[in-house]
């Protein structure tokens, strides 16, 4: 009989914010799969660190780039399909031979969360079971004590990578905001901020709930440089006091 | 000295699903605080409940309304904003007493949650700690089974509230997107929905992760009320599969 195959929310960074039931997983589950950067412990692998079992088989896929390569350029597609299709039959693998596997990621795993491209793959060939996590964006919004929407507010989630006209547009139609995937994206953010006239709103935030975090408005940005783990937040009409 | 408030999301609804900081924060409480409905024992009461200390004072904000009353009727504004006043005075004593207080608050506290309104009168007050949770959202989808956002995907959240030409606007121009507050918005919400070509794809969930979890297509519900913990997900475009 094949294992199951748990995809398993980490919130977003401190390792206090995973679930009862994400450390039970975890700690009961014979393989443990992550993805990492190159020459990196791998962030999943450090937020989950505490739960893994002694005995675990840890699987460690290393990721070749992340925003360094457009998302349309076609080499990034191409190398990026073969990588997940490694990854999907490493797991499957260990799943056919029977053995639990927990693939780790952070935040929450449907919202932008890698892990979805080996759910994509393996989620309706094997017994499986995803498990939610506190969103990266959960994270850092309390963590700027910033309630986010009040009433009837909408909230638009961006991804970084768009481009400044759309990202713009976007933004000048929203009461509340959240944009992801910063790291070098971060002048062309700013810019779009600007234009939509939410310059002065927004908060930046690094690294949140984790160690060396930072919190700061974005209008006192200076050029600086965002680390992947960062996004913007732009709080709501805060109607209701 | 005074106590410190704490902010505390429980997640979608399974009592697992509370982050380990939440359950460590609720059980160390002197004094736990919740809203709940006339006559019932209290959504957010029941999640935490095995978390709650014995000798833990208990109170109870029980809410006349909840979306019966529209957010635009002077009635709402002026009832609920004496109401969160009492409830804020209240807490306030334990707090200038000496206790900390555990605030509990179903999903993530500052995506639409009513803790907000007390965080808005008294985070500043006090010393204050706001701890995210899952989502109701995150709940819902992975339930579903449905990667919400791949790639560039945009995400949307529109509360039910809004009115059909708003809803359905919005909804046209979306990629991902997640519908909150259904309740009796159902009818509204559908007839936004197919005007903006998404009824085939967009997903119903009534009571995400919980007792009596349902899970169908939007197009199958056939004129049935939903609970106010319902809402729509309408999954991004899927692109990377």
């Amino acid at each position: 009989m094949s294992g199951t195959f748990y995809t398993v929310g980490l919130g977003p960074g401190d390792p206090e914010l995973l679930t009862l039931k994400a450390a039970r997983v975890i700690a009961a589950a014979p393989v443990v799969a992550f993805f990492a950067k190159r020459g990196r412990v791998g962030h999943a692998r450090t937020i989950a660190g505490p739960q893994i079992g002694k005995a675990a088989e840890e699987l460690r896929f290393e990721y070749e780039f992340t925003t360094e390569v457009a998302l349309d350029d076609p080499r990034y597609r191409r190398e990026i399909d073969a990588f997940y299709e490694v990854c999907a039959s490493r797991l499957a693998s260990r799943l056919e031979a029977g053995s639990d596997v927990a693939l780790l990621c952070e935040g929450d795993p449907f919202l932008y969360g890698s892990a979805m491209y080996l759910f994509d793959r393996l989620g309706s060939r094997f017994a499986s079971e995803v498990i939610p996590g506190v969103s990266g964006m959960s994270g850092c919004w309390t963590r700027a004590r910033l309630p986010m929407t009040h009433g009837d507010d909408v909230l638009t989630v961006l991804p970084g990578t768009l481009d400044e006209d759309r990202l713009a547009e976007r933004l000048a139609s929203c009461d509340a905001a959240v944009i992801m995937k910063v790291g070098h994206n971060l002048p062309k953010i700013c810019a779009a901020l600007r234009r939509a006239g939410l310059h002065e709103r927004a908060i930046y935030v690094e690294r949140g709930t984790m160690e060396r975090e930072r919190i700061v408005p974005v209008g006192e940005l200076n050029g600086d440089k965002a680390p992947y783990f960062s996004l913007v937040l732009v709080p709501g009409r805060q109607r209701v006091r």
